[in-house]
């Protein structure tokens, strides 16, 4: 319960739902708020903005329908600002793309994949969860897209590490049995004396006892908490075999992967929209209007002027009041400009990251049928780095994988190889977790290597340090605003372009509000 | 990766699934497993059955249309059994019970209730979740029923022990964090140099950094796995205030609450069926036929013959081959029978568990729109033991919180009072959690308690011990078999009652075909 903090937000998020922007920050100011908690807000433009101010919507231009850009379009739009959005690929969305059969994938420097996947089967090639704190589920809600789990943590999926396959419910029983029993034994021995009283050791200790499960005497044997060969039923069930020793249970090395979840990015539970990710540009784009968006359109130069902006694109220009250029950096950065040196430089400082996925399709879900995992991630230290089972369509007949999600050495490693050499390695790979089953029902696949990708080229990007050139992008050159997910804390996350989107749709509202 | 066993068990339920019980059982013959492995398997009789062994389906009486008797019914159905199911109550279903708007809830030496919930909102008075491992999940699969995932962890539900509330994840991220400092100490001032080698102990301090999210000198000094005021996006967020001492983490007693999905039947994910866990009954029934399931059939005495079982109820009698008694315990134990002395006593060791559940309607999501809970259980050492927010409907309008899942003497305490005596009473608790908005919006409530259901008088039973008793009656009296989750080790699951009537199923099949 966050108490007072949360108390004015409350207030302030309801001034800015009843009365729009302009009396939300009216009243900010009269609650004596810094403008550095304006950020915390967002209230979205409203046509009764302008009637405080006599002025008039903008004229816009985005460059990037990806999701800081039809954000910032849909944001925009609601106060009638006059948005074109210029897309150089062939449709909006950007990395949120979900593949289905039909679709057809090109890649740099590689042949393009045709999606064959069945009716009914999809895999979210780019971002495929939101944690429940995160504006996208806002955006979710007010667009009417259905949701449901994404099931990020299983403990019936595997930790494979060091070439050895148990369940994550194995692998956390055993890290916590014996960390509780060694935690136990220095209590027990003294160690922890000056450190904390005994009455708190005693407190301690029926904690360890609960949290690894410990016998008498705070040993750890074993726990029915590691799973069974065969779960209790009529009997009391059979029992997986003993544990290993301390010696080879921290040999396993299955620590990464069993605090996976423990971090607020990807802490249980998570979600992902009913039948695609893409749900998400679908209903931004009808929201925004197909119309605005052109799209093929590649951007050859951006001019700041005095009294707009003018951005040229292959075969066509225009000429607006602001700009909002929703690119990736590492594609903004070749963009011709009179932005300024500061800018240039800026823009070559975030560092693009490798990123890839592979959708296997099989005809026959064994893994829920033999494994009983229904949804989740198995862990690995082999270059596949992942197994995503899928969170929907449990029990239905058919179903996608995704057999590698990998960033950075791995991704280059299968970015590298053609398509089928990519599946054949992921299955190789796979085989090592699953056995011999992972090769058989397969019946297509399709894979991604982002820095592949037209016009992305990249999974996402990495600040060196969040230094000064990402905070002066946070500020518009000119007439010119920056947006995407790398100008936030949130980077390879849709809620960055969200929160970007609407960072720079608060700017340039107050900016245009505040004209002479 | 089970290994042999698993394919030892494939091979015999694909024998199963083409053979039919007749061949699976010839199988485990020449493969030479034990009787006890038999329970193992369960093979669905089918009418090939019979053409092997010139025998034919016998006529079947089950007392007690809950989960258990209609899997009986329904596995027997499958090879042609002449099934008839006696059911006290109005409907069937037993425990497994949905309440919707419409539905009137009797309750002994109560006032009956009736539910007022909007449209598309329901309430799982009975079991409400289904661990992937579990045999429900099979029957959710062959009666084609769709499930969705049961929240049963959630990061940001909270944790309210000893009058304080905190989030789940800011409780876990404490204790996680001083147990690892406390280990790191300890390791570091030599405390474990005789339990583990130097090199394990630098393998354990690094996990212990990563388990903790410990600081320099293995300090625990907060973590952003605790959670923020303001999340990170455009800045690095408000994080929230620095935890407390290692005393008052310890003395804030979260320990069961963050260890509450450590067992193997509460681990994530889990599941229920969409649109309300009484699909398993409906689906059940239609397979069964609902003409077979007689209602408001109060049995009143159990015969045992030479050539079959006389039945009677108040107002009719009916002769059997065999029949199927599933009924709780301490209601069978009433019911006059000549199966023997040994047979009441044992039917009278279990003892009857109270439980029980309010249902709290509210026209609005609160709990999604301002604490961002999307499902999962808040934690309390309050009577109310847990609120339970719903994991379906996500962002609709209307959503039924369970404000109370409670036991044994809170539930006995709810139990004795008046329906409108418990909302309020809930409601007082709830808001120490959730603050006034707790108390408004709220449009209906219905509650339930076990021990004052009319013919099922009880959450659950508990053995004294798995003893003798235990066993006795999962083997038949003469033609009389028992059945439920209560002769099982699945207590209070319905996996139980469907693994009991599997297990009877199987020995009355081959009883029959084996019979001269």
């Amino acid at each position: 319960m966050e108490g007072a903090a949360l108390t004015r937000r409350g207030l302030l998020v309801g001034i800015g739902a009843v009365g729009g922007a302009g009396a939300m920050y009216a009243a900010m100011g009269a609650l004596g708020l810094a403008p550095s908690e304006q950020d915390k807000q967002f209230a979205a433009p409203r046509p009764g903005d302008f009637s405080l101010s006599g002025k008039g919507a903008a004229k816009v231009v985005i460059l990037g329908a990806g999701v800081a850009g039809l954000t910032a379009a849909y944001e925009l739009g609601k106060a009638g600002y006059d948005c074109t959005l210029l897309e150089a690929r062939e449709k909006a969305g950007g990395r949120n793309l979900t593949l289905r059969g039909g679709d057809r994938l090109a890649e740099l420097n590689g042949p393009a994949q045709d999606v064959r996947f069945g009716e009914g089967v999809y895999f979210n090639a780019g971002p495929g969860r939101i944690a429940p704190w995160m504006v996208t589920l806002d955006y979710c809600r007010e667009l009417g897209i259905p949701i449901e789990t994404f099931v990020n943590n299983n403990a019936a999926a595997y930790v494979n590490t060091n070439g050895r396959t148990v369940r994550a419910r194995t692998a956390r029983a055993d890290m916590y049995g014996y960390i509780a029993e060694l935690l136990a034994k220095a209590t027990n021995v003294g160690a922890l004396d000056r450190a904390i009283s005994k009455a708190d050791q005693e407190t301690l200790l029926e904690f360890l006892r609960r949290f690894g499960d410990l016998g008498p005497k705070h040993r750890y044997e074993g726990s029915e908490r590691r799973g069974f060969t065969k779960y209790p039923a009529i009997d009391t069930g059979t029992p997986l075999d003993a544990p290993g020793t301390l010696h080879q249970v921290l040999a396993a090395g299955t620590g990464r992967a069993i605090t996976n979840d423990f971090g607020y990015e990807q802490a249980t539970p998570m979600f992902q929209p009913v039948g695609g990710m893409d749900a998400i540009v679908t209903k931004l784009t009808e929201a925004v209007g197909r119309d605005r968006i052109r799209t093929g359109a590649k951007v050859t130069k951006i001019t700041n002027l005095a009294d707009g902006v003018e951005v040229a694109w292959e075969g066509g220009g225009l000429k607006a009041d602001y700009c909002i250029a929703a690119l990736p950096p590492h594609i903004l950065a070749k963009i011709p400009h009179n932005l300024g040196a500061q800018v240039t430089t800026a823009l070559g400082t975030p560092i693009p990251v490798a990123a890839g996925k592979i959708g296997l399709e099989y005809g026959r879900r064994w893994w829920e049928l033999e494994d009983r995992i229904y949804g989740g991630v198995t862990e690995t230290d082999l270059d596949i780095t992942h197994i995503w089972y899928p969170s929907h369509g449990y029990h239905s007949e058919r179903g996608v994988l995704v057999g590698y999600y990998n960033t950075e050495r791995n991704a280059e490693l299968y970015a590298a190889l053609a398509p089928e050499d990519r599946r054949r390695r992921a299955l190789t790979q796979g085989k090592k977790i699953h056995g011999d089953k992972y090769r058989q029902n397969l019946l297509s696949s399709v894979s991604i290597a982002w820095d592949r990708q037209p016009h992305i080229q990249g999974g996402w990007v990495r600040w060196p340090d969040f230094d000064s050139s990402f905070t002066f992008l946070q500020r518009p050159a000119g007439r010119v605003y920056f947006a995407g997910d790398w100008l936030t804390h949130l980077i390879a996350w849709q809620a960055g372009a969200m929160e970007s989107a609407r960072s720079v749709v608060t700017q340039l509202h107050q900016r245009v509000l505040q004209s002479a």
